[in-house]
């Protein structure tokens, strides 16, 4: 590394800052409305035009977005996930995959060395959803279920940046993978490596945690190349 | 998932993902100064506000930077960079940490499987360069060249996505660590270590791949168990 100055940050980029920092962490939760313009104003001690331009900052990132004639609401509790979002968007969907697979694998075997009593229960319910949605028959509702049954497992991993990460591709990846992926055969073999994952958790088992989101990981490949040779696109949209 | 209304995007949001990918595909380079404003409004056919507006969320987003008196110029290729160096100055060191090694992990897996011969080129002579400067007892220089050695084993993974995020992550934790992390006899370990990853990624050995990268992961974490127990900060700045 060669030698580095101290950055220098603006008054606007340390309001940006600021504010990033109270939607991140919830204090304005995602779909209320912020503050009005001069009670920022007030708050912060700067001037009307640098409350404007951080907002403005904030909106373009896709954190903020503004009701015509009603105020500004928060629109995404993370600022990676706007960026993220428009990032997959130029890119393959496996590409895309391989990324998710990355942070899910390692996810998993977090998990598996972390998980709270709170967290088994959060994954079992989970779990319990896909299992119903599986003996109905309802592939909708098992790939909803499914959805959040992996959102619960990484969240064990207790680290915000991976969660968030994984979260936000995953919801990139959601809206193009439900459509005809789902297959009740499909679904059936996906649920009984859902098992062995929770099995493992609770196992506290980080090699088999890896190694069953690793089988994950094949089949879905497996079943991405199939597509391929059927024809089927797989870029986003 | 519930229903989605197709994506509403302003003149503005349009001409921003122009830019950036005119930025990202490295058409307009890091460090050159960007078309000035009337040629961008002439070539993109919109109002003089618009161009402003976009050029503005590109500087709040850290892709662009203004020189007073002398333009606009780029500063990062990246989209995700600039929000992922913000997001990391949040959180815990630890936490930037394992998602790193989570993408190196499975980078190097898809090193194994898909590098070129080019790419094998790259990796060793970036060795070379680790091997020069552990002979040398440069502990500087070698932080210097394992930092491009790790660079072009995720590379190799063909990943775009995987590598952006892994060198924004990477430059992230770089400036943290290099203080006070580097000994002499660490150095000796870790050169064997990356003998062995080259080894396995021209085998084509996959497994081998991330084993190595895992007994990497493991010895880091222990190095900053200690210095934890030594009451060493493990936060960002």
């Amino acid at each position: 590394m060669t030698l580095q100055p101290p950055k220098k940050r603006t008054l606007v980029e340390q309001i940006v800052s600021q504010l990033e920092r109270l939607i991140e962490e919830g204090v304005w939760p995602v779909g209320e409305r912020i503050p009005a313009e001069p009670e920022l104003v007030k708050e912060l001690g700067v001037s009307r035009n640098t409350v404007r331009e951080a907002i403005h900052a904030l909106i373009h990132a896709g954190m903020l977005r503004t009701r015509q004639g009603d105020g500004t609401y928060v629109c995404s509790a993370s600022s990676l996930t706007p960026v993220l979002a428009r990032r997959l968007e130029r890119s393959k969907l496996s590409e895309t995959l391989e990324v998710r697979a990355a942070l899910e694998q390692e996810g998993a075997r977090l998990a598996a060395l972390r998980r709270t009593p709170d967290d088994i229960a959060q994954i079992k319910a989970a779990y319990e959803d896909c299992r119903k949605a599986e003996e109905e028959g309802n592939i909708a509702c098992y790939i909803r279920s499914d959805y959040i049954f992996h959102k619960e497992v990484i969240a064990a991993a207790h680290n915000s940046i991976l969660s968030d990460l994984y979260d936000s591709i995953s919801e990139a990846v959601e809206q193009v993978l439900t459509y005809g992926s789902g297959s009740l055969d499909l679904i059936r073999k996906h649920s009984v490596l859902n098992g062995r994952l929770v099995a493992a958790i609770i196992a506290q088992d980080g090699v088999e945690s890896m190694g069953v989101v690793r089988t994950y990981i094949d089949a879905t490949h497996e079943m991405l190349l199939e597509d391929r040779e059927g024809g089927n696109e797989l870029h986003h949209e």
